[in-house]
């Protein structure tokens, strides 16, 4: 049984970094956070496709346990697009092109069987169309929010209503800043609990991301330290796909600051895994035990000696 | 006996920031490095002031255990002055002015009961006077270098020198990039141990510093979380002097990794509390209960529960 249902894209990538060219490479968040959180929990995903989405795409989701009866295959449309060249520090990416196919008109349709899934990872996407899925399920344990500044800037009153709706939202310090008019984490992540949030978390890219908690736990996060960083697409992706399945794996509440901090530093660990290499190329052949790996040495990097 | 001996600036600043404006407070890294240190090790300075310093600036650093016999005053003189204005995200003053005064033609002399000093910290300053100041030295047991961007563009060759004979630098992630011309600070620190360097520190500001060593040991450090900053003047040269001052606390050796990853939180927690004050009005006042406190709010802020 699906016990985490993700909502998001399922995209063809054109990527450019100072490593390399990639085109029509598997993409959207949908597919990197599935991937991601498929190593902890059954997923199911919602999502659309063209016809022109290959099979082996698909394959390769389902090979990792993605239940995928949820994405609709639109005949004659065109799978979402996108084309993005990194260049300097890679810490963002410039986009040369955005076809939006058969995305723009997509209304998520929930399989019956999923709508009682209880985690739910709403990944960046239309906010109107995150609520609407939020809206088929029947009481998730808890639901996470990604979302991006395109929504800030276009779509901010849908926004703010779907944030009523879900227990945690997750943002990097560029959209945090953007959300709450503020330069200050600090404020930003109390304003952001202010709106009635259980969990903010705010990413700062290779500075780590800080998890602000209606509990009272605050936690700072280092990153993984990455020699070369690859390809940075879908990392934040990839990162909020390792925090819900870890949540799932371990039927966490809300309240449980420990596996909390355990799920974020997971989403850490993912998305450095993904910065290594292209699109999917990295995550797709991971193990469990290379996973915990990776966990135990950025706990091992950051560790800090007690006193006294 | 002066365990540790530190060479910087003594002098006289004023400073605005978002939250206020102060004039003729007393300022310059060895202030800050030595009051820093003092709550951790018997301190000696080497230093110089003009006579229009006031005695109520030597009490203080005296009334911290200070040794200040190596500091020399010079008749006539005007003491070093600088003139600093923060503005935004406070993360980089605008200098007004710099007055170098007596700190001009300075040679650097250490008492003769000081030279033996088995610690000893080269805050930011002229790499030939530090050099000169270094070869005063009897063997030291652990000798730290701070740095800046000035020294780096003008003493290039001078500050590549002294870095052959110290064990450890301090820079902040600009410095460092300039030093090493990258942007990658993984590739910044294996160049700065290349160089010969025991441990090189590079600090990052609110995201917390990174230390590389020649034993391996690598250490990704988180900063506290400040909610708000009133002014950071002076907080790299307060991070060196706890990192100093725990260090020969516990006769620390260049190996010992531990305790250079609890010098690193002493340090980080010291330059906390110089941000919430103006000159030294918040680092004056400390004691070893507040500091050990703050200490243990950082390492439980960034801790990471293990798994299996």
């Amino acid at each position: 049984m699906v016990k985490t249902l993700i909502l998001g894209t399922l995209g063809l990538d054109d990527v450019e970094t100072p490593f390399g060219k990639v085109s029509g490479v598997q993409g959207g968040s949908c597919s990197y956070a599935s991937m991601s959180a498929s190593y902890f929990t059954k997923v199911g995903i919602v999502g659309v496709i063209g016809d022109d989405y290959p099979q082996g795409h698909k394959n390769v989701l389902v090979s990792h346990g993605v239940d995928i009866s949820g994405v609709e295959q639109v005949d004659g449309g065109k799978t979402f697009s996108w084309g993005g060249k990194y260049e300097g520090d890679m810490n963002s990416a410039q986009t040369i092109f955005t076809e939006l196919g058969v995305f723009e008109n997509f209304q998520p349709i929930v399989p019956e069987a999923q709508k009682g899934s209880p985690y739910i990872l709403l990944c960046n996407f239309d906010p109107i169309q995150q609520n609407n899925t939020l809206k088929q399920m029947s009481k998730p344990k808890i639901s996470i929010l990604d979302t991006m500044n395109l929504w800030i800037n276009i779509r901010i009153d849908a926004l703010k209503l779907v944030l009523q709706n879900v227990d945690v939202v997750v943002m990097n310090e560029g959209e945090a800043r953007m959300f709450c008019k503020t330069d200050h984490m600090q404020e930003a992540g109390q304003m952001l609990l202010g709106l009635g949030l259980k969990r903010a978390i705010i990413k700062k890219g290779e500075h780590g991301c800080l998890m602000f908690s209606q509990t009272g736990d605050y936690f700072v996060a280092p990153a993984y330290p990455l020699l070369s960083i690859k390809d940075p697409t879908g990392a934040g992706d990839t990162f909020a796909g390792g925090l819900i399945g870890h949540l799932a794996s371990v039927d966490a509440t809300i309240d449980a600051d420990e596996e909390w901090r355990r799920a974020i530093i997971y989403g850490t660990a993912m998305a450095s895994f993904t910065c290594e290499g292209f699109s999917l190329s990295t995550l797709a052949p991971l193990t469990r035990e290379r996973i915990d790996e990776r966990y135990k040495l950025i706990r091992k990097l950051s560790y800090i000696p007690n006193i006294e």
